[in-house]
């Protein structure tokens, strides 16, 4: 199963919620622990970016952050703003 | 299952490989199609923020993206150079 179709089967119904997601995921699988992280510096900065595009609530904003000896995952879920309806 | 899990059960034994490798993910949950899309400029933005704390080879990077009614998700999984060995 690609990570496209994981998304597409566990999405809730987002018609019905009528709220909008941006759900960001960075792994790092290492082939060493002796490498300094720099995901936490990248999570700045990819939150940045995004508030190029869209305004975003830093209270709507809910950060993972897990790390073993082989992979470290970032995991940002950001609950939009309602869009103007039209 | 949580994304995270996801992550570490579909890795491949990345301590046999010796391959170093990075992915993101951004999925966008949409409650209507009226929008335009904003995640092309976004794609690029974030390869520029990655690159400034490692360096990419621009043939080690493949890229999908998707769309449906209802969400948007772009892909990014990145070959890393092999680390200095110390």
């Amino acid at each position: 199963m690609s990570l496209l179709n994981y998304f597409k089967t566990t999405k809730p119904n987002s018609a019905k919620l009528a709220k909008e997601r941006l759900q960001i995921l960075v792994a790092h699988e290492r082939s060493s622990r002796n490498q300094p992280s720099y995901l936490p510096a990248l999570q700045q900065e990819l939150l940045q970016v995004i508030q190029k595009y869209i305004q975003i609530d830093q209270d709507a904003i809910s950060v993972h952050f897990d790390s073993d000896d082989e992979q470290e995952t970032l995991e940002l879920n950001i609950v939009l703003p309602e869009p103007p309806q039209s």
